[in-house]
């Protein structure tokens, strides 16, 4: 079928299993083709597309509510909500967004992007329900990966208790982002593997289940050593195969019918129906840029004499991690996201890996901290914010010696509003003890990491997701606090940070460049030197708590009187586009800022 | 016994358990007889007397490790640990903390204040053991509330697939601050109830314990619906008598013979050994001021015509609520902190308390606005901290209307660094779409309040733990941004907000006063009417990212040519004091800026 013909889901009601099971074999066709021109989140979504199809087949979105977790799996409800035309420009500037969205449909009841929200989400559909308001039934679907966050932990505790009934589907691939951990992820093995437990498979009338239920769980808790789910509260039914159609309807219809709160644990293949994704173990296809249908090789323009980013740091990394054994790396589920793999390859021991817990992932780094190890935190930055408050409290408070390595800092492409590194300087630059660095290149940040791990306190590095020129190192006895001079102080002066300091020279004429590579604390002393100059202040981050703010203080404590002018991103949030066009368009790409000198 | 003598634990080892019970009398004696004066911790004190002598009687701290959560319960081992004779400062500048800290005691070897951390902290121990740290036990003390928290839940699934053991001790008093909530709490209160199941408690050889584990399992989730703890791969032994030392010795003594990672989950009384905070249910001798030991009466010399800003809060609260069915209040287990009795009493329905969950807490808050309800959430400044990336990612990013009541905003007294409410305007001011306000009275704290329910997007209201006056409710139609000109421009002006307005005014003669009730977004009205003028600004917060910031942005943004001096809170974490004492410390004081003018 033409799936661009789609306008709405109600089609599905009139279609028996084999027309759902051609329909699901279209879907996944035209997901790989698609996201094999375009990029964008793949297995997640290779893995439910018959999740999707049957819920849309049992239910009646909008009226019922699909809270999908995240929101990296919705390009089957996308396309079954009649978005499949616009899949040419998705994760493109005003394009089809990387998530579910608001503005793009009815049917996109709640909007994320960082994990574990759904359940508590639930909840507050269900409290509105309880007070009146139509709304049908309320369903989450959530990742094994996600639910294992606190954030679930604590929604799925609260809707435990709650009188009115949820439906909670865990959407199991054994595997989430990467490699599950915890002992969560053991729990739900145990319940995979052993499938001879058939009977709780078996939908029974409601008065039996209510007599057999106790029997079970007892039964249940000898075979496989109990279920967390079923003490929190919820009948709970699995697992389930997620890519049989007929046996995911019988579930969702039951879920539907049932009067009390279900868990249907359904277990999906991550990247099914493609060869190249379905046995892929670290998360390499779970977002993707443009490849190549046969090979499953990246079609990349790249130039080869760069690297990106969360590689080059990796690489450094490794160097680090071989001469000093007190470190250790802790990353949230993101060993593929911050391109870890080297590192997972050659010191697997001095990775940890601690799945989607943020909160923890800090804490524990404090404590190590305390305990004579060097911690190293690799994060995304707008995944940081998940911990502002053991950053404060934990980390910042005692001045603990964690190293934060913030990847994705900046702006970034793709993946729109939530996944904007914008915010970190502002969250972090008001607390006492930190610095922030943001190295020009390479060579930079080796000499920053460094500094770091010599140091003694809390330290970040930010980097971008772009790719850098792989340049030679030379070591720099870096001290704290202090600025470059790279084109020498003039009458107008641009301070910033980062990879662009390398164009800003190479176009610049008559005007002085510093690299502010700390960007707490700032460098008096060559501030100082500025005094009674204009100095034109550019990041691409909020404008409120940044460099310039910073520098604007000082500039009133010392009397400086430097005529200052700030390009930062306004007070909004920044949706989809490539890092160049939403530059272009805040005006602070190098050809602007330059141009308004 | 004379507690003041105490040195170190070490005696404890010598005494029977007669004289170890005589001296859990002599201080409980001891914790209400120099609470009654101070103020402090109360009920958990006095619930966690036994336990804390067990531990240092069974345990050899610091080389065994005790983690408490919180800390909040610290003062029996603050008392075992040499430190009784400094109770009279208990709570006080350079006196004794409120919670354990490092620089009072080797003994205190992690520090906190906020919840939950305490699992991850043992994590991060054991990591740093497993390297060949000499580290001995590792002992986790945990409350049935902080346990509730996703935090803690990221920590427990951690350990429980750590190859290293670990031994987590469950404070279980049936309430945690106030009542508690949640399927935990549930689970927890079945497994109370039950004591029939005595065979859990006897502890029998390990080699009989693993034949009988499964079993014993399958024979609990028959009795009890399962066990959410055994299933996160820990021993779990429980309940335990947490007020009979023998008991409580024996389960201590097995815990750190056993190989593998144990929770014990030990029943106390909160309050106990004290009639009038036994029977407390509410909270209400969580932590206390100082009081009369006889009658359990608050001594106060605070004038009758004030109130404390969150009572003042709670009243206006009730008087919203009564006229509008779409309001609701959530509270993170703070109706007695935040003083929501009277809406608990009239309006029980209307106030969710969802336990130590501020991230669940916002999100659910998030959605239930979008269902069409109006929520509020009533925190602490430094519990808003926790749901830092709720607020952007879930609240901001979406402009929902979601109210926040942020009480303790600006400098308190008594709790220390942990509790300073020093940070929410930077954490909140670079949010785009965020609203943030610091009424100077109830009055205005009333008008604000309704134009908060009228407005469409996040809005933010602050108040500190003060008192304050009680006053005539007059009505006054504000306009979003807007402020006041309490004292007319001049050549020197104070723009300051909150409820130290009143205090300027009385005090200033020939300088303008501006009140700057709306901190973002900020009056640019009234700004340009001060270009070219001198002008201080006074905030009890840190300075980056405060209204000062803001200001100094739009002065150059808007070239007014504003002369600028700001006094705030520098870079630097504030510990214990009174808010008075801090502020003249600080030169922030009413009389101190006056002064500097």
């Amino acid at each position: 079928m033409k799936l661009e013909d789609i306008k709405s889901p109600e089609f599905l009601k009139d279609l028996s299993i084999e027309e759902l099971t051609e329909l699901a074999t279209d879907i996944r066709k035209f997901i790989i083709e698609h996201v094999s021109k375009t990029g964008g989140h793949f297995s997640s979504n290779l893995g439910s597309v018959e999740i999707t199809i049957a819920l849309h087949y049992v239910f009646n979105s909008p009226h019922d509510k699909f809270i999908f977790d995240v929101g990296h799996q919705g390009y089957t409800h996308k396309i079954l909500t009649g978005r499949a035309k616009e899949f040419d420009r998705l994760r493109k500037k005003d394009g089809l967004g990387a998530f579910l969205k608001y503005n793009e449909s009815s049917h996109d009841v709640w909007e994320a992007g960082h994990s574990s929200t759904s359940l508590s989400a639930a909840a507050g559909f269900l409290e509105a329900k309880a007070t009146g308001a139509d709304i049908g039934e309320v369903i989450s679907i959530i990742g094994d990966g996600s639910i294992q966050n606190g954030l679930a932990f604590e929604g799925l505790n609260y809707l435990g208790n709650h009188i009115h009934k949820g439906i909670v589907i865990i959407n199991d691939n054994e595997m989430s982002i990467s490699r599950n951990v915890g002992r969560l992820a053991r729990s739900l093995s145990k319940i995979r593997i052993k499938r001879s437990y058939e009977w709780v498979k078996k939908i029974t009338p409601n008065f039996i289940q209510r007599l057999l239920r106790r029997l079970k769980n007892a039964l249940r808790s000898l075979i496989y050593g109990g279920n967390v789910f079923a003490n929190l509260g919820y009948k709970y039914y699995g697992p389930i195969d997620g890519h049989n159609l007929k046996e995911l309807i019988r579930y969702f219809q039951f879920a539907k019918r049932t009067k009390s709160s279900v868990i249907l644990h359904v277990k999906t293949i991550k990247g099914k129906g493609y060869e190249f994704s379905e046995g892929d173990k670290n998360g390499n296809w779970h977002g993707v840029g443009p490849f190549d249908i046969q090979t499953g090789k990246p079609i990349s323009n790249v130039d080869e004499n760069t690297i990106n980013w969360g590689k080059g740091i990796c690489e450094i990394l490794v160097e680090e991690v071989a001469k000093n054994n007190k470190l250790y790396i802790i990353t949230p589920a993101m060993i593929g996201g911050s391109s870890l793999q080297l590192l997972q390859t050659k010191f697997p021991d001095r990775l940890i890996d601690v799945g989607i817990n943020e909160e923890h992932a800090v804490v524990m780094a404090a404590s190590m901290s305390r305990n004579g190890l060097v911690p190293i935190v690799s994060i995304y930055s707008t995944f940081l914010q998940r911990a502002y408050d053991q950053i404060n409290h934990d980390v910042a408070r005692n001045n603990n010696h964690v190293i934060f390595l913030v990847d994705r800092a900046g702006i970034n492409g793709g993946d729109g509003s939530t996944h904007q590194g914008i915010f970190d300087i502002a969250f972090l630059s008001h607390l006492p003890n930190m610095v922030i660095t943001t190295p020009k290149d390479l060579n930079e940040a080796r000499n920053l990491l460094k500094f770091a791990i010599n140091y003694d306190g809390p330290f970040i590095i930010r980097y971008p997701k772009r790719n850098i020129s792989r340049i030679e190192f030379v070591e720099e006895d870096i001290k704290l606090g202090t600025w470059v001079e790279v084109l020498p102080i003039n009458d107008v002066n641009i301070i910033t940070y980062g990879d662009e300091i390398q164009k800003y020279k190479d176009k610049l004429q008559n005007v002085g460049l510093i690299n502010a590579r700390f960007i707490k604390p700032i460098d008096l002393q060559m501030l100082r030197k500025l005094a009674n100059k204009r100095v034109v202040i550019v990041e691409e981050v909020v404008r409120s708590g940044s460099l310039a703010s910073l520098i604007l203080d000082a500039n009133i404590k010392e009397h400086l009187n430097i005529d200052i002018t700030q390009y930062a991103i306004d007070d909004i949030f920044l949706d989809t586009g490539t890092t160049d066009e939403l530059k272009q368009e805040l005006g602070i790409d190098v050809d602007s800022v330059i141009k308004k000198l």
